[in-house]
């Protein structure tokens, strides 16, 4: 838990004031930048001391066996993890022959920036060594949206009190140690020295290291050059041997001098491209990069956030922490997923090494739904990656015994590496949340193309993975047993709600999809009789309901179980999963994460109100919120249940999820899904946006404490803006012709270009706000 | 497969006519000789060929640690496997420098004789050398049962067609090579080079070799002496080192002399006693043995058997075969069980290493039973081990949160080795069987110092167990969900019938005996609340059925689950587990093994007459008998039913286990627990013995086939015979005063000793047969 409050409030920026050594390597997540193609903790500049170095490429992992105490049929037998590649942020500095280190000698000031509309990382420090030289440091980090796979740093020091000998060691480290496992399952699995050197070139400031990873043989090229400004006693260097590369920059300034270095970093990789076009490709990347130079590359970064925050901005007026935090989220998202580009989007992005850099379902139902309306092409692009990795998911299938194609639960590559099934192959209800995301990007965009090309197959093979996973049972009702649901504080039960009803729906939507596009479908085999046996199966697909307690179970037979014993439960033993058996915590009504609830948020019409509203009370009352999945979803459904002040307490949840290091684990890399879930609660939430109709419906409520709420959507090529207070929306189409049929709390309208529209805000009704476990109530947000 | 009849069709003896080295591993399990405190395997004096060289002591086992993919909360970290000891068995010899090796020269006749009264294996071999001289070489071997420490073998060789230079050496081998692991999970884990040498000693024919297990702590100590006859020609002598202590004898003898070897071996081991303190008790062990000399312990194993035979033969009349087949499966139970004294039987007995050398239920469920009605104090002495376990299994109930103990699905030494808890930890079933097996011999032999000493403790921790496990639901009903029933093709289940059912009759049982023994339940903690609400939970136990098809699903929602598909089902994908993955299993109705129809076995009163003809129907049609603790139930329920001829395929099928090798893993160890399960098929089968009423009920039935049936029950100090055929039954009460009130066919009569009763039978129902899986039919025995 991040106790202290370690930022400064401000709308568009992340500011520490002071150097936290306790909280180091959370922060280095916060200050992690990347563009979705690679990442880079937010490592102190001299590398030490850090929490965690780390330094990834999407799709750069590497293989390890899965050990298993018992061997069973169908476990995967080799595992997939994020690896720390080259680190190319590492700028050493000596004062006088003592090495700047800020434990040692006296550190004055130090402030860490990150800058939301500028994209960068900007450090300041002040310090004294212990030979009592004072110097200023600045860095200013940017890792490009424009040049994907440029990394820069302009790095400054300046001596204050006396003239100093400053040397500057601009380094490429492969193979850097890194510190040991925790044991926590949700860690990354460790391997030392995965990388084998298979060149080093050092030309003047320029140098360049290339490697290959042991097992996965996947070729990684990175390159340095340098700008650099001094007098003319400046005195550099290159030199480079297997797993170094090091520019070196010597000079003996006064106060007033400042010696400023700009490095350029590149980074390729490949499993198939040779060493030298490998080589060339990275040293091509730094001749853009420096022929843009400093200033171009921070302009061009500028430029593109500015688009991005014109389109995606959410406004929270009347808590400007809250504010930070959204956009903060936000940014995190485009890090994630912007320029990811046909790779996975991990469920950290690429700000550490938690959960082994493995993408999991949240991508699809988290991160996609806010890409889908705010950057809709990169949306396409992460869906692409899911449709390349088809293949593979068509052999796992088989293997599973199974039609269409299973995708797994977790991997970087497209292999399954889920090493315990109850809670990996048995969630298969990751197929139907990726058709899941491949229907909504197709209904937001109207994007032909992608449907065609992309979406249709991945609709069919995963509609045919549904139907030969389901049975119909002699009362004709399609049955799917033995999965298990987003919740995994259950496993293997049968007719998970959720899952029945998102299969329903991939099911449905492979039908209509190739009904649209039957030349296409019968390239893929499908006949009218496949598609009128998912619409079949989909018709009568089961959803279990407890008459007794006027519920729905989350999955058959589960409001027959015990209560978790909640009073018992110390708040020292949460998050349960580390501190009670599975087999424990499977037979008890216990929720770790929104299951049923979710299942009301995407499938909305599958319920009455009514037994949405006693469904929402149940579930509120065990759910205990250990995934960090769950509190954006509750607020969602406790904003349209009008429980607008809880709904406010799990926005908050979610969106401060890592700035208050709130599960602590924050450490190990940013909750991207949470962040994006803040998005949802206040689109989908306080907005009450709703897609499933022709019309996009919205029901917009602002929870007391805030003073308005501005958010945009991009649908159908159009960019719908949204604003409302306590009593009032008004609706603006922006920057494009046309119209788009609206609805605001049930009533629709036609939206025109150029003609906002108002709308009054009906009062919230007055209810008896839910339950939560013993101890798991939401931290109480204060209004602002 | 044993393809070919491998042996001889006699009554009291196994006899292998020739030696077929493909199934060499085979022959090894079946000619294998154990007490239940040591074991070897059949392997051939001369150490090679082998399939498995084996040599177990009973508790000696190696740690290793249990890996895991993903790791959660109370996996257990560390395994046990079984490890193979100090050889004892080795004599090598050399004719005219040509070392005896079947694979080369010429082998004219090769004969192993199991002979089952004598408890001895014999081997005559006569060898032509590659340098043509034929020797004729004779051993026999004998595990004591009355020197339950010592191995003998006599070892005799002569030259039959010349003079030879003959050179013995007999053996004692630590960390033998063993052969690679296959990858098939019911294996066991290979560890290598386990021990580690603490004194090796030679004084002439004596040797003593003393080593300790590198994790565990073990020490393990092995003396061997010899008593030779030879010509004054005979040279002999000793010498040890770390691993190996070899005792050489020479002589060169015309044809018509012999060279004869007695080799006694002794063993100990202890986790606490000193070296000093071991040395001396195998050299103690030795005195007795060669003071008794060989024709003694041969003249007491006699004895020790014909005392066995009398009490526990079953005759099997007019099919030899299985006649052989039934007395090899008691034998095999008594070397199993019959001093193991205080520590487990494993699932193998000491006749292999599968599954690690593990025990497991079935030596309550289906071992204990055999000799809890034969030998009794076996039974008592097992479950006295289990009781010696509390302070471990209390100590893994507190761990999985839950109160009283919780006994581990699998290990050697208490402490839970199972590394897939779906299959392990969840099948909490085991307590109830444990609890079930003291009630049983309690019942049958009114020992009540061992129901106040150690049955009492044993049924109040696990009725506390349960207790704690289950929960009442609003309508009162006490359920106990998320657990896995004996059939695992299925798991983590809600209201699996059978666990209900013995969990009910564990707090029921435990009730009463506390009621018997209030002041030491009072010393037990137990209060009358406390018993009073085992008896609320027993009394409303939950006990799920399908009103639709009028059967009971074997756990809740069982009947509601997809069929497997069968008929696409080839007869090489069987066992099922080696082919498909669990999550495909267990979704479907697939029983591996008697579940829902063991219930009916164990708890008749709890089913209907018409219930119990639906369920063994229903679930026939869906066993495919994976397992080998499934036929020998199967013969019972249809034996019960009147399906004769099913149940006499269904006896056949449990005997001939291992000795036809019908599961194909006879070369890891015999199916303790099938062979068993032949004699409770003719007893609890074709006798139609049931034992939960205070009289002792009868319903003997004749299969087509035989011509008669008899058997021995020993019941509260009291044996009785009975012998039946087509048409009659004979009660006889032998060697006791007093008198047995039985029921024969419902009809209740009192037997007194010396007058035999005999009673009518009464004719089979004429019945449809049964239908079992596409393929999975028994094997049809033809009548004989």
């Amino acid at each position: 838990m991040i106790e202290h409050s370690a930022f400064v409030v401000a709308p568009w920026t992340l500011c520490e004031t002071d150097l936290h050594l306790d909280i180091l390597a959370q922060t280095e997540s916060i200050f992690a930048l990347s563009n979705g193609h690679i990442g880079v903790r937010g490592n102190l500049d001299e590398g030490e001391p850090h929490g965690l170095p780390g330094t990834y490429l999407n799709g750069v992992y590497e293989l390890h066996p899965l050990p298993y105490a018992e061997i069973s049929y169908g476990l995967p037998e080799s595992g997939q993890t994020v690896v720390n590649v080259t680190n190319g942020k590492i700028i050493r500095l000596l004062v006088d022959d003592e090495p700047f280190d800020v434990r040692y000698g006296e550190l004055h000031s130090h402030e860490r920036i990150l800058d939301l509309r500028a994209g960068t990382l900007r450090r300041t420090a002040e310090w004294t060594s212990p030979a009592h030289r004072r110097v200023r440091v600045t860095s200013t980090r940017l890792v490009s949206f424009t040049h994907r796979s440029i990394l820069a740093i302009l790095y400054e020091v300046e001596p204050l009190d006396g003239p100093a000998t400053l040397v500057v060691q601009s380094e490429l480290v492969t193979n850097e140690q890194l510190p040991a496992h925790t044991g926590d399952p949700r860690v990354a699995v460790a391997l030392e020295s995965v990388f084998e050197s298979e060149a080093n070139i050092c030309r003047g400031k320029t140098s360049l290291l290339v490697h290959k990873t042991r097992q996965s043989g996947l070729r990684v090229a990175t390159a340095m050059t340098h700008a650099i400004e001094g007098s003319d006693k400046l005195h550099t260097f290159g030199e480079t041997s297997d797993d170094i590369a090091r520019f070196v920059a010597t000079e003996k300034l006064r106060p007033g001098q400042k010696l400023r270095l700009v490095k350029f970093v590149a980074y390729g990789w490949s499993l198939e491209r040779t060493l030298p076009s490998m080589r060339d490709q990275v040293l091509a990347a730094l001749v853009t990069a420096s022929d843009t130079g400093w200033e171009g590359l921070v302009a061009e970064q500028r430029a593109y956030l500015d688009d991005f925050w014109a389109r995606a901005d959410v406004e929270v007026e009347g808590d400007t922490q809250l504010q930070q935090a959204v956009r903060f989220g936000l940014f995190s998202v485009l890090s994630a997923g912007a320029r990811a580009e046909t790779r996975a989007i991990p469920a950290k992005g690429l700000t550490g090494d938690g959960y082994s850099g493995h993408c999991f379902w949240d991508t699809e139902m988290y991160v996609l739904p806010v890409l889908t309306y705010t950057i809709p092409e990169a949306a396409a692009d992460a869906l692409r990656w899911r449709h390349s990795t088809l293949p593979i998911a068509r052999r796992r299938a088989k293997d599973l015994g199974l039609a269409g194609a299973a995708f797994p639960w977790r991997t970087i590559h497209g292999e399954e590496c889920s090493g315990y099934w109850p809670a990996g192959t048995a969630a298969f209800h990751i197929n139907a949340d990726i058709a899941d995301a491949a229907l909504r990007y197709v209904a937001a965009t109207e994007d032909e193309a992608f449907e065609r090309n992309t979406g249709l197959e991945i609709l069919v093979e995963t509609a045919r993975l549904w139907r030969s996973l389901g049975h119909f049972d002699f009362q004709g009702n399609f049955r799917i047993d033995g999965v298990t649901g987003p919740d995994e504080y259950s496993a293997v039960s049968d007719n998970n709600v959720f899952t029945n009803l998102m299969a329903q729906r991939n099911m449905q939507g492979a039908a209509e999809t190739c009904a649209r596009h039957v030349d296409k479908a019968r390239e893929l085999g499908v006949t009218a009789d496949e598609m009128a046996s998912w619409r079949a199966a989909a018709s009568r697909v089961f959803v279990p309901f407890d008459e007794r307690l006027g519920v729905h179970p989350q999955a058959e037979g589960f409001t027959e179980h015990d209560q978790w014993d909640f009073e018992a439960t110390r708040p020292d033993q949460y998050p349960l999963l580390l501190h009670f058996p599975y087999f424990d915590i499977y037979r008890k009504q216990v929720v770790k994460q929104a299951d049923l609830v979710l299942a009301m948020g995407l499938c909305p019409t599958a319920f009455t109100p009514e037994q949405k509203r006693r469904n929402f009370d149940y579930y509120e009352r065990i759910t205990v919120r250990d995934s960090s999945l769950s509190a954006c979803v509750q607020a969602i459904l406790a904003a349209e249940a009008g429980h607008l002040r809880l709904a406010f307490d799990y926005a908050a949840e979610a969106a401060l999820i890592d700035l208050e290091d709130r599960n602590h684990n924050a450490r190990d890399g940013l909750h991207v899904a949470s962040l994006a879930g803040a998005w949802l609660a206040f689109v989908f939430g306080f907005g009450g946006m709703r897609t499933h109709c022709s019309v996009l419906e919205f029901a917009p409520r602002l929870p007391e404490g805030l003073t308005r709420i501005a958010f945009s959507v991009t649908r159908r090529n159009r960019r719908l803006h949204v604003t409302f207070d306590a009593h009032e929306a008004t609706y603006t189409l922006e920057d494009h012709q046309g119209s788009l049929r609206l609805a605001h709390h049930g009533e629709e309208f036609t939206l025109e270009d150029g003609k906002p529209v108002k709308r009054a805000i009906p009062p919230a009704p007055i209810l008896e706000p839910p339950t939560q476990p013993f101890g798991r109530a939401p931290q109480r947000r204060s209004p602002g």
